[in-house]
C-alpha cells in the first residue's frame, strides 16, 4: 500500500496528514535556517517562538484564562498519576477520585502510594457501562482535590458534564478528548492530557494548572516533576522534548484552521452519531454503553459471534481500516475517531461493516 | 540558506543528514503501511521491531553485556539526578560523588535531597579546568553507588578514564560523549545519556543498568520512574516516546554503517585533535583546560578580546557555521562537535577562525 491508511488507533492515533507533510518538508531546513527543529536549542530565538506560538494557540483554542499556566510535560499521563499527589495531596490530607475504568483505577492505586484516596464515586454497580451521576457521588469535606477522567479509552465511556465541586480543584485527565470539543477551562484546576491521540505524537503532556495550586509540592518531589518548576522555567527547567512540542504546534494550526474546537465538535458529533446509529440499528454489532455515556472519541463494539472477529479484521486490514481491535482486556472492536480521523474514514468503516454484515450476518 | 548548514549546537545537537533524509521519507508512510511511526500503537509489530531493533543495534555497538538491561526513559539527566537516589540510595545510605562542572554539581544538589551524599572528588581547587586524579578522591566505605559526569558539557572537561571503584555500583552521566569511542560497559553499575548530543532528538534517554540494581527503589518512588518497573515492561509501562526512540534507532544503524564505535573514536580523535592544534598553536584563540582532561565532544574557547566575540560570531553565522556561542554561565564561544558533526565543520570551522584571526588578530 502506497496510500495513507484509515487509521483508528487509540494511540498513539492518527495525526492530520497535512501536519505531517509540513513536518516532511521542514524536516531537514526549517524556514531557510539550514537545520531541523530536532536540532535547534531549545533557548534558541528560532525554538522559543516556536514553543511561545504553540503555547498561544493552545490558549486560543480553548480559551485558557490568564491565571493559569500551561505546562508542556514528559511522563504521559501515568506519571502524572504519581506527579498530582506529590505536588497537591499534602501528607495529612485526602483526595477524590472517580472511578469510570481503567485509567481511573490507575489514577487511584498511584495516588494511594502518597496519601489517602477516597473512591467517591464508581462506575462499578454499572459494570462500567456507565458513569455515575454526582448524586450517588460521596465527596470528602475537605478533599484536596477531586480527580476524574473525562473519557474512558478503554471503556469507551465519557463524561458529558463535569462535575461540580465548589472550591475544591477539579483536575481532569483529558488525555483522549481534549480538543474534541469545546470545554470551560476555569471550572477545573487542572487539566492534563498525554499528547498521543488529540495533541500529537507521543512523549510530551499538556498540563493546564491554575496558578494558586502551584509551589505546593512536597519537600521530595523530584525537582522535574514539580509543578512549579517547570512554570517558572516555561517547561524548559533541562531540554524539553523540541521536536514533539513543535509537531504539537502545528496540530493546534492546523485546528485553528479547521475552525477551531466549536467547529471540531461538529464534526466529532457527526462522526460518533454515524458510528453510533449504524451499529444500533444492525443486527451484527452492538455497543454496551449508556447512551448519554458513550464516547465520541473512542467507540467500542462487539459482533455478535466472537468467531467473526478475525474474518472482521483480517477484511478491515485489506481494505486499509487499520488498528480496529478492542483492548485485550475487554475484546471485540475499537474505533477510535479522534480530530485526525475525518468524516470519510468514518464512512469508509461503516460501509465496510455493513458489507461484512451482509456476507456474515 | 537553503542548504543544511554546520551546526555547533551543544543540544539538541546536529543529526547525521542521512538519518534526517530517511526519517523525511518514512514521515508519512513507514514502510509501505499507510502511516507514520508516529501514527503506531505502541504495542503493534511494526513499532516492537522498530524499538527491538534499536535496542540490538545498541547493544551490537557498545557490546553490552546481556546481565544488562537498556532502558528508553523520559525526563532527561536532570531527571535521572533524583530518580538515581530514588532507585539507588537507600534512606540511610550514602552515595559519593564527583564535582567536575555544572552537571556533577546539579546531580549532587538533587541527589541530597534524598539522602546524605559525599561530595568524593572535586576539581573546585583547579577552577573546573582539570579533572581531580582518583587519588585525590576520598571515597566512603559503603557507599551505595559513585557517580561522575563522563563529560561536563559546559566546561568541556572530559574524563579520559574509568574511575576504579571495586564493588560499589559505578554511575555514569554519559549524555554527551556516549557512542563517541569505545567503552567497557562492564565497568558500570549504571550508564544513562540522554538523547540530543550523540543518539537522537530530545525527549528520550537512555539508561543501560545491570539487573541486579533493579528492584531497590525507595516505596515512595513513582512508578514511572521505577527502573525496574520501565525493566520488567520493556520499557513500555505507557505509552513511550515512540518517534525519537525510531530516530534514535536510526542514528544506531547509521553509526554501524560508519563502523561503529571504534571508527567513530578515530574520526573524533582527528577532529578534536584538529580543532585544538589549530587553537593551541594561535595567537587569538585559548582553551584552558589541562590537555588530558580536553573535551572530546565540546571545545569552548576564547578570543584574546571579548569585544572580537561579537564580529566573531556574526561572521560565522553568514557562513553557516552555527550555534558557536559558549554557555552564559561561562562566556565566549564553543563548538560542540558531536558525532553527526563531521570532519568538513571542523575543517570550515578552522578555516574561517584562521581568517577571522588574519583580519583582527
Amino acid at each position: 500500500m502506497s496510500k495513507r491508511a484509515y487509521n483508528f488507533c487509540a494511540g498513539p492515533a492518527a495525526l492530520p496528514e497535512a501536519v505531517l507533510q509540513r513536518a516532511q518538508g521542514e524536516l531537514l531546513d526549517w524556514h531557510g535556517k539550514g537545520l531541523s527543529v530536532m536540532e535547534m536549542s531549545h533557548r534558541s530565538d528560532e525554538f522559543v517562538s516556536i514553543a511561545t506560538k504553540a503555547e498561544q494557540d493552545l490558549r486560543d483554542l480553548l480559551d485558557i484564562p490568564s491565571d493559569y499556566k500551561v505546562l508542556f510535560l514528559q511522563g504521559g499521563a501515568s506519571q502524572q498519576f504519581a506527579q498530582l499527589p506529590l505536588n497537591l495531596l499534602p501528607e495529612d490530607g485526602t483526595a477524590d477520585y472517580i472511578d469510570t475504568g481503567i485509567w481511573g483505577q490507575k489514577a487511584i492505586e498511584e495516588a494511594s502510594r502518597y496519601g489517602h484516596v477516597n473512591v467517591a464515586g464508581t462506575a462499578k454497580p454499572y459494570d462500567y457501562f456507565a458513569i455515575p451521576g454526582q448524586n450517588e457521588w460521596k465527596l470528602s469535606k475537605n478533599a484536596a482535590y477531586v480527580h476524574y477522567v473525562a473519557n474512558e479509552t478503554i471503556g469507551g465511556l465519557e463524561f458529558d458534564w463535569v462535575p461540580e465541586v465548589g472550591d475544591v480543584p477539579l483536575v481532569c485527565d483529558m488525555s483522549s478528548d481534549i480538543l474534541s470539543r469545546p470545554i470551560d477551562v476555569s471550572k477545573y484546576g487542572m487539566i492534563y492530557a498525554g499528547a498521543q491521540k488529540n495533541i500529537g505524537p507521543s512523549g510530551i503532556l499538556v498540563n493546564i494548572i491554575r496558578e494558586d495550586l502551584l509551589g505546593r509540592a512536597r519537600s521530595l518531589c523530584p525537582t522535574m516533576l514539580n509543578y512549579k518548576v517547570a512554570a517558572d522555567n516555561g517547561s524548559m527547567y533541562n531540554t524539553p522534548p523540541a521536536f514533539a512540542w513543535y509537531l504539537s504546534g502545528l496540530v493546534f494550526e492546523w485546528l485553528k484552521e479547521q475552525g477551531g474546537v466549536a467547529a471540531m465538535g461538529k464534526l466529532n458529533e457527526e462522526k460518533k452519531r454515524t458510528l453510533y446509529d449504524f451499529i444500533d440499528a444492525s443486527g451484527l454489532y452492538s455497543n454496551p454503553i449508556n447512551l448519554t455515556d458513550r464516547s465520541w472519541m473512542n467507540v467500542p463494539f462487539r459482533l455478535a459471534d466472537d468467531r467473526l472477529d478475525k474474518p472482521f479484521l483480517a477484511g478491515a486490514d485489506a481494505r486499509g481500516l487499520l488498528n480496529l481491535k478492542g483492548h485485550r482486556s475487554v475484546g471485540g472492536m475499537r474505533a477510535s475517531i479522534y480530530n485526525a480521523v475525518d468524516i470519510n474514514a468514518i464512512n469508509a468503516l461503516v460501509a465496510y461493516m455493513a458489507e461484512f454484515e451482509k456476507e456474515h450476518g
